[in-house]
């Protein structure tokens, strides 16, 4: 018996932001498991803007765009796999998922929300957690601005920064986002970077510097950030989302990388990957706070496999607040 | 008795390009020295890049440019110096200075030439060993490029790395430097970055890419290194001579920072006295490489205390091969 399921294909590469003529949903039959193999029914899918860097050289014309997904086992004729087990892989972006069992974990629906494993204890999580305390050396008191604050990185990053004593400032894209970054996530300021004067929002928020600058934007944000570097500063390079886009007409980078010379600021490139080995103290870490109400998240959720392209283009203009997610099926 | 000595004074800040204007001549008198005091006759002062900086907020109007020298004591009245003994110290750019002896480090004149200790067993040289052995970290047989190649610093980090086995490539701005940083330096590579595809030179010189940029420039020569680095390659910035002069017309940088991010590349700011805890093991381990001919150095020397500001000039404009120095009396 076979099944009828879509999934989201790359069509072209984009110059730019990427448009809903560049992917397209194809649907196709796929066979029951054979012997020793694995069907999953995908719940949510991960939109993430880390992609966009993939679609330049790396997901091939024609082929899946791959990335992070929760599902439920809905056939099994593996032996470690039963009907109803709940598992991550990261062969999204597809209604279905015909696989061998070597590429799945297995999850607990009943320790955190299916969708939190792929948001706060999945990989954007460990990203924050990984690049603040690893990449940026974070010590405990210190001076932390945090740029795409109010997402699924940057929002964890912040609380994390709090827990530690840290003074925390974030950016975020609306007024509302910003709001939230204060009320409910517990920043200690926070700004809109559309509207606000940057370096008159660190002068007065951090009047003594930046300690870590924790870089998700690129763009004015770092050149404005690099300014207020305290001496010995780190500026985890985790994402630059304001440049992913820029094809042709790139913008300029900044033009104070000279600031970092007499400070001794360390800027580093950062992979979640290379966090893998802490994966399970971080989920310790992060389950405990967001069960001792420390951690909190947010999702944005789009429904059906149609609206991944677009949720993954509102990534670029700030759609979202939280995980993006675009929901599969029902739990 | 008194002594008329003439020392260089900050006349007003530049914007831009130093000029001849920014800077004055003056003549005073100076006294004979006092219970313990010393009187030194400087010999050689040392010309910097790093100066520019200074210039901006650092260095007072109508105060004397302070910077590295290496003199003779003249007369003295202090117990731990005799009339004959050379020492180094900060208070260049003048020809005599009258000290309290705390701040003179006496040198051998001869374990090596008077002026090597303003250049390759100064400053300068800890400055190309610690920031490349330290925070570059090289590790034996890597690929290195160095930008201003043929300076202070530059020549010597080129030689560093060849002596611990490492494939290395220069810049600098002249056929004729490029000539010599291959011919006497042993550079394996070299390339006019005024004239060459600087982007196609790393690629033939160095096609497994860059594991260490040893960065003196900034600009373009920055944004082709970003484009080359290995997974995991360290940037010590060490200067960044093509912005310093920028002022209110600054160039952009580099608009490719988040190549840095996938290969995980670390970019951090050095300064040299960061490193005087190595002072003496860089002393025995140059001086030693000095003796066997594994190090060389050049010296541009202008005659002079008139000639200072115009050597200075000299530096952004390449007029220097090696050590800038003013010589400002004999031995």
């Amino acid at each position: 018996m076979s099944l009828t399921t879509k999934e989201v294909q790359l069509k072209s590469r984009p110059d730019g932001i990427p448009a809903a003529s560049d992917f397209e949903i194809v649907a196709r039959k796929i066979p029951s498991p054979d012997d020793s193999q694995v069907l999953i029914q995908n719940i949510f899918m991960s939109v993430d803007p880390y992609m966009r860097g993939r679609m330049r050289d790396d997901f091939q014309l024609g082929a899946v765009m791959e990335g992070a997904t929760v599902g439920k086992v809905i056939e099994s004729r593996h032996p470690d796999f039963q009907v109803g087990d709940y598992v991550t892989h990261w062969k999204g972006w597809r209604e279905h998922y015909l696989s061998d069992g070597k590429d799945l974990d297995k999850v607990d629906p009943d320790l955190a929300p299916l969708s939190a494993y792929l948001g706060v204890l999945g990989f954007p999580g460990l990203t924050a957690y990984g690049g603040l305390l690893t990449t940026g050396a974070l010590q405990d008191g210190e001076s932390v601005f945090v740029s795409a604050a109010s997402g699924a990185v940057g929002s964890l990053v912040g609380q994390i920064a709090k827990i530690k004593g840290c003074t925390v400032v974030g950016s975020a894209g609306s007024d509302e986002k910003v709001t939230h970054l204060i009320e409910e996530f517990g920043f200690d300021h926070a700004f809109n970077y559309k509207t606000a004067d940057i370096d008159a929002e660190l002068t007065k928020a951090l009047p003594r510097g930046i300690d870590v600058y924790f870089e998700n934007v690129g763009g004015p944000q770092l050149e404005a950030a690099l300014n207020h570097m305290r001496m010995y500063g780190r500026i985890p390079l985790c994402g630059m989302i304001s440049m992913y886009n820029n094809g042709p007409t790139i913008a300029p980078g900044p033009k104070n990388l000279s600031a970092m010379i007499y400070k001794r600021v360390t800027m580093k490139g950062l992979v979640t990957p290379d966090y893998i080995d802490q994966q399970a103290q971080f989920r310790e870490d992060v389950g405990q706070w967001i069960k001792d109400g420390k951690v909190k998240y947010k999702e944005t959720i789009h429904q059906g496999i149609e609206s991944a392209p677009q949720s993954f283009i509102e990534l670029f203009s700030g759609g979202n607040e939280g995980k993006m997610l675009v929901q599969l099926a029902e739990q």
